[in-house]
C-alpha cells in the first residue's frame, strides 16, 4: 500500500494542539512554560500513537523515531517547533511537526519501511525566547548553544541553562553538535511562508532555495538642533531631512536589486531627538536591515547603500556614524532536498515555485550540520505571529503530501 | 545735551538680572515663582533710579512711564519680558526690556523730553507658562487673554487666573483690550534673533519685517505592517517610506519657496509604529509647521505640500490622513516703525538688513492693538533657550542705541 496523508487526522491534531494555549491571548505557549509542557505532553502520546519510540536529547529536542530498515545508516530528519510568540499563530512551526508526525503515522498505517531512519523532531523554543536566544534547541543540535547563551536571564533571573533544565534538556552535557558528521543524511522542514508570495502567485507550494543572510547595522545623524521659526532652509543641519532622504534611498537601492535577486532592506526603527514640533531635529537614530541569499552580495549591497547614506548626510551638512549591529550569514539549501520536493510536486500534481526564505528557521541551524531544505505553504495575506495567521485547509494538506512524498524521494535519492 | 545709551550700565543691568536664577540650573527665573518676583522688585527699583513713575496694569505687566510734553498724546511703548525657559537665556526678552529702561534712562541723564510719553514694559510670563499659555501679559493688554486661558491650570492645580493674582495683576477686570484704540502711537521691541541670520551676514541689526503665521498639522500614514524578511519590496506599503518621501519633499519645497520669500518648513516629530527592527513599519505619525509672512502664501504652500504628499503616500500603497493641529496669522511690521529704525541705524553707521522673525514675540500680541515692530541683534551660533545663549557686548549695545535712535525718530515721525 502507498502511504498516504490522513487529511482529517492532521487537521484535527492542528486544532487539539491549538486549544493548549493562554485563553487570554490566543494563540500563546511561550517555551519553558506550563503550557508548553503540556503541549509537548499530548505531543509525546501522538507520536507514541504514531507508532514511533520517543526521547528526548541533551538538547531538549523531543524527538519521535522510526527506524529504516538498516538501523546504522544516516538518518532523515523532519521537523520544526511547537513554542509560539505571545499572541501568535496556529501554524507557525506547528505544521512542520505535526505535518512530520503525520507522515510518520503514514507509513507507520501502510507498514511502509524506509531505508533510513526517520526523526521527527520538536525543536525546543524556536521563537526569541525570554532569555534572548532563539533556535535554542536547533542551535544545541548544531553545536552553537555557546556558554554566552546559556548563561543569558530571563527578567526573573533564571538562566536559560536552568530553564532547559526544567525543560528535561541536559545543557551541561553540550559542548560540540550533538550529532556525528553524516549522521543526518537530509533533513526537511515545512513551514508556513510568512510572506505573500506564495499566495500572489496562486502556487500551492514554495521549494526554498536558501535562508537569506541578515545584516542589521544602526544609523546616527547628528545635524544642528534649531529653531524651526528662525533658521532659514539654507542654514539647516536637519538630522531628520537626512535620515529620510536615506530611507528613501535605501527603498529605492532595495526595490531596484529585487528586480534581479532576492534582497529585502527595511528601516524598522528611527526615533527623532528632541522630538519637538517647533525644533528642527538634531539626532536621529535608525536601524536598517538588509536581507539577501548570498553574503558577499549581501554586503556589497550594504556597503553601496552606506557611501550613498555618507553622500546624503554630508549634502545636508549632517554627520553619519554607522554601527553594524548583527551578521547571519545565508543558508543555501541542499539541491537535491531541493530536486525531491519539485519531483513529489510533479508526481503530486502540485505547483510550486521556487524561493528563498526572508526569515530564520530551525533549518538555519541544522544547516550547520547537514544537508538542509524547507518547503513553504502559503499564508493568507502573508500574515504569521498574530492569531489572524491562517493557511487554507487544501493547503495545509498539499504541504504535508508534499513532505512525505519528499521523504519518499529523498529516501531513495541519499545513499547511505 | 544730545542722549546717548550708557553701556557699562546697560551690560551691568543685564549681568545683574542674570545673578537672580535658580542656581542649580541657570539661566531660569519662570513667571509666577518667587525668583521672577525678586527679579520685578529689583527692577522695579532700576525703573525708579531711571526717573521712571512705575505701575502695574491690569495684566500684570510692570510698567515704567516717562512723561511727554503732551500728556494726553498717545504714548509710545517699548518692551519685552524677563521670565525664562528652564535652563535659558541671558537675553531672550531680558535684553529688550532693560534696553528699554536704558533709553529712558538716557532720555532721563540728557533731560531730554519726548513729544511722546514713554512706556517701559515687561510683559507678564512671555515664554510659554506651566499654565498653558504664552504672552500672558501682552494678550491682556491686547484683549486676547480669553476666559479659557485663565481657567487653565498648572501640574498643582492652580489656575492661570490665581496666578496672575499672585503676580499682582487683576484678571477679574479684562474683559477688552487694555487700552483704548489710538492710545499706544508705536510699540517697539528690541529682541536677540534667535537664529543664524544675521551672525553669518556680519550685520549687527535687523529690521524685523513682520512676524511669519504658522501651520502645524498632523499626518497619519496608515500602511501594512508585515514581516521584514518575507515581503517582498514590490508588495510593501511602508508607512516609513512614504512619511520619508513626504519628509524629503517638504524640505525641497521649502528650499526652493525660500530663495523667493522668507518661509521654512520642518518635521520635528516622527513615531514609528511599531519599531521593530524586522518588521516593516504599519503606521508613522509626524508633525510638521511651515511659517510665512502672508497668510495666503502660507496656505497655497501647505495645500501644495498636502497635494504631494497625498500622491507619494498613494504610491506606495499608504493611505494618508491629515489634521491641522494649529494656526497662528502673521503680523505685518509697521512700514513707518521699520523706516524708523533704518533711519537710525544709518545716522549711527550701523549696518542693518531686514528679515522676518520667525518666532512669536510680545509684539505678536500689542500688534493688534497698535502699530508695531521690532529690531534684532545677532545671536552667537543662532542659539537660544539654553544657557549658551549669547549675543556679542558689541551688538547689545548697538542694539540698544538703535532702539533709542528709532525711539527719537519714532517721536518726531508719528502724529499727535
Amino acid at each position: 500500500m502507498r502511504p498516504d496523508i490522513n487529511a482529517a487526522r492532521l487537521l484535527n491534531r492542528l486544532n487539539e494542539l491549538a486549544q493548549i494555549t493562554d485563553p487570554g491571548q490566543p494563540y500563546t505557549r511561550r517555551a519553558f512554560t506550563p503550557l508548553y509542557e503540556q503541549g509537548r505532553a499530548w505531543l509525546q502520546v501522538e507520536m507514541q500513537d504514531a507508532g514511533l519510540t520517543v526521547y528526548m536529547d541533551e538538547g531538549g529536542n523531543l524527538t519521535g523515531q522510526r527506524s529504516g530498515q538498516q538501523p546504522d545508516a544516516p538518518s532523515l530528519m523532519l521537523g520544526s517547533h511547537t513554542d509560539t510568540v505571545v499572541g501568535g499563530g496556529r501554524y507557525d512551526g506547528i505544521l512542520g511537526v505535526l505535518a512530520a508526525l503525520e507522515v510518520a503515522h503514514a507509513l507507520h498505517d501502510a507498514g511502509h519501511e524506509l531505508r533510513h531512519t526517520l526523526e521527527v523532531v520538536d525543536f525546543l523554543s524556536e521563537e526569541p525566547s525570554d532569555y534572548g536566544a532563539s533556535c535554542v534547541g536547533s542551535r544545541a543540535l548544531a553545536g552553537t548553544l555557546t556558554p554566552e547563551l546559556l548563561a543569558q536571564t530571563n527578567s526573573d533571573g533564571e538562566t536559560l541553562e536552568s530553564a532547559m533544565h526544567r525543560a528535561g534538556a541536559r545543557p551541561e552535557l553540550l559542548g560540540g553538535p550533538l550529532r556525528e558528521a553524516g549522521s543526518v543524511a537530509a533533513y526537511l522542514e515545512l513551514h508556513i511562508e510568512q510572506g505573500p508570495v506564495l499566495e500572489a502567485a496562486g502556487v500551492p507550494i514554495g521549494v526554498v532555495s536558501g535562508i537569506v543572510g541578515i545584516e542589521r547595522w544602526e544609523l546616527s545623524f547628528t545635524g544642528r538642533q534649531g529653531h524651526a521659526g528662525t533658521t532659514p532652509m539654507h542654514l539647516r543641519q536637519d538630522a531628520l531631512v537626512a535620515a529620510a532622504n536615506c530611507t528613501s534611498v535605501l527603498q529605492r537601492l532595495a526595490l531596484e536589486a529585487s528586480h534581479f535577486e532576492p534582497l529585502v532592506a527595511t528601516v524598522g526603527q528611527l526615533q527623532v531627538s528632541p522630538g519637538n514640533s517647533n525644533v528642527i531635529p538634531g539626532e536621529v537614530v535608525l536601524v536598517f536591515e538588509a536581507r539577501a541569499l548570498e553574503a558577499a552580495r549581501l554586503s556589497e549591497f550594504v556597503a553601496g547603500f552606506l557611501a550613498k547614506a555618507e553622500q546624503q548626510a554630508s549634502m545636508f551638512g549632517v554627520q553619519l556614524t554607522s554601527r553594524l549591529v548583527s551578521r547571519a550569514a545565508p543558508l543555501s539549501c541542499d539541491p537535491r532536498i531541493q530536486q525531491a520536493v519539485q519531483s513529489a510536486c510533479t508526481d503530486l500534481n502540485l505547483a510550486c515555485l521556487t524561493l528563498p526564505s526572508g526569515a530564520g528557521h530551525d533549518t538555519m541551524q541544522v544547516g550547520r550540520l547537514a544537508p538542509a531544505g524547507m518547503l513553504f505553504v502559503p499564508s493568507v495575506g502573508g500574515r504569521s505571529h498574530t492569531p489572524d495567521e491562517r493557511t487554507r485547509k487544501a493547503d495545509l494538506i498539499a504541504g504535508a503530501r508534499a513532505l512525505l512524498g519528499a521523504v519518499l524521494k529523498l529516501d531513495e535519492a541519499f545513499g547511505m
